[in-house]
């Protein structure tokens, strides 16, 4: 009781992005032409690929993903939703998905980011994990796809759950409750990217480029 | 001696995999107009891969594949004959092909399946694991060659693999000795597979995809 | 004091080698058009990915790359310097590039393989986990740019490592000490790999292919 422990708060968090993700993941898949196995897959990885990745390089295997029911089958239940009911989810507007989609990078940053600080990794890894952990899933379904990821074509999306994760980690360094700079940490994500796609910003390229 | 180890035959199921995988990749490799060292390195992978990642995944690090010289060595002893034998490989007729492979997917599934079993895992990532042992090696040799994985373009594929992983499961928690498990979820895994083969099954698509 | 430990020179040689590949991850994003995510993304991948490969097989986790502030902090700063000096960076020669290159592959390939041998495993595997140190960072990088990787494209690459890890796995198992044994195989994977850029040697094709 000495020592505040964010595992149920990331315990959480790690559940209700994995849902949001896997039913994005099925609706790439669907959109793809892929049969039901495929689109479980994808749901699948796009829901627990990132947290995978993350507890690979952190040596916490088997991954929190693998080690209950529990996360396989949010996401397999997110797949199956979604197959099952995809004219309703193509009814799903836009704008709703994109809000979704950055709700899910918010909160697995924050959880990612969380667990390596709890395991006592440097800052700098922190973030890093963070960043994996909200972006590995997507980056694992584009490859599987033979897409560049998303996370290298789409503007200020890696870039917002690095600075989600740098925020937070800069509020646990000054003394902040874990719990607390973790909601500023998944806010900062979140204002972020919502901000970038309403408002089309994008990071620089190189000077040379396009020139 | 009180408790049955499934061990030995699940070294044995391996090697045997691992060998039809590796001339699998090597003549995807051979194929694709790849050098010698491409070609081993497809045979490597096809035929290890799996294994691999479901190792790393279990935390069982170094891999299995890896420990000792007897995978490696295998792997690259059918990639070498692949290469050596091309021609007479590319008389090897497809159904050949197609029965081995069959037979390379259900003794990896259940290898797979058996392993994470022992390990204590859940039963549906046991599934999961028996599933990814069975087509992680040629999902590898696919992204590395930039194609879609053949895990999300063939129907009844990896579906088969899971199929005789559950099947499998089932078996032991039913009581079965794991041999005899083995045996029947690799029997079912293999009938699924090559009756989907010549009956042209497929899984179903999501409503509104071509429509 | 007793034994001789490779360890200190195997650090120096990874953090050598990581600046370097870091410029060249950093380099091929920019000519991608990426952005400055993007590019610190690939300089990232490119120069660390290896390495952590190598150690996730190992079970050496986290990764050394992800232990402390130093890697990353190198890898980074090279993606950076390639970011703000692209003009610069375009002026440099094609074979200067080529022989940095070539470098870094041969560092790389024998900080792995040493790896791999003071941890015990055969040394099939340890010339495998060299050769996986030395072209895993481009292979990740390659993957996610959607090419085939350069590991299979460009001939007497990948094998250039992988004959400089067998020539320090031979040198050590005849009772040359680790330092002169590193010293020799990344020699003969330098002067292997620009021979075979200079006279255009390439390894065979199979028999058939081609024909």
């Amino acid at each position: 009781m000495a020592r505040l422990r964010p595992s149920n708060l990331v315990t959480l968090v790690d559940l209700a992005g994995t849902f949001v993700f896997a039913i994005e993941g099925a609706m790439t898949a669907i959109g793809g032409g892929l049969d039901l196995l495929g689109v479980l897959v994808l749901a699948f990885v796009t829901a627990l690929g990132g947290g995978i990745i993350r507890d690979v390089l952190l040596g916490a295997t088997p991954p929190d993903a693998l080690r209950t029911w529990l996360y396989p089958t949010v996401a397999l239940a997110g797949g199956a939703v979604a197959f099952a009911q995809t004219e309703l989810m193509h009814d799903v507007p836009r704008w709703l998905m994109t809000n979704l989609d950055a709700v899910g990078l918010s909160l697995f940053a924050v959880a990612g980011t969380g667990k390596a600080m709890d395991r006592g990794l440097p800052s700098l890894v922190a973030v890093f994990l963070g960043t994996i952990t909200a972006t590995g899933g997507g980056t694992i379904r584009d490859i599987l796809l033979t897409r560049v990821p998303a996370v290298l074509r789409i503007d200020i999306y890696a870039s917002a759950a690095l600075a989600g994760a740098a925020v937070m980690v800069v509020g646990r360094k000054a003394g902040l409750p874990p719990a607390l700079s973790a909601l500023i940490g998944g806010a900062a994500c979140l204002a972020l990217r919502l901000a970038s796609v309403r408002f089309g910003w994008s990071l620089p390229r190189a000077v040379s480029y396009g020139g």
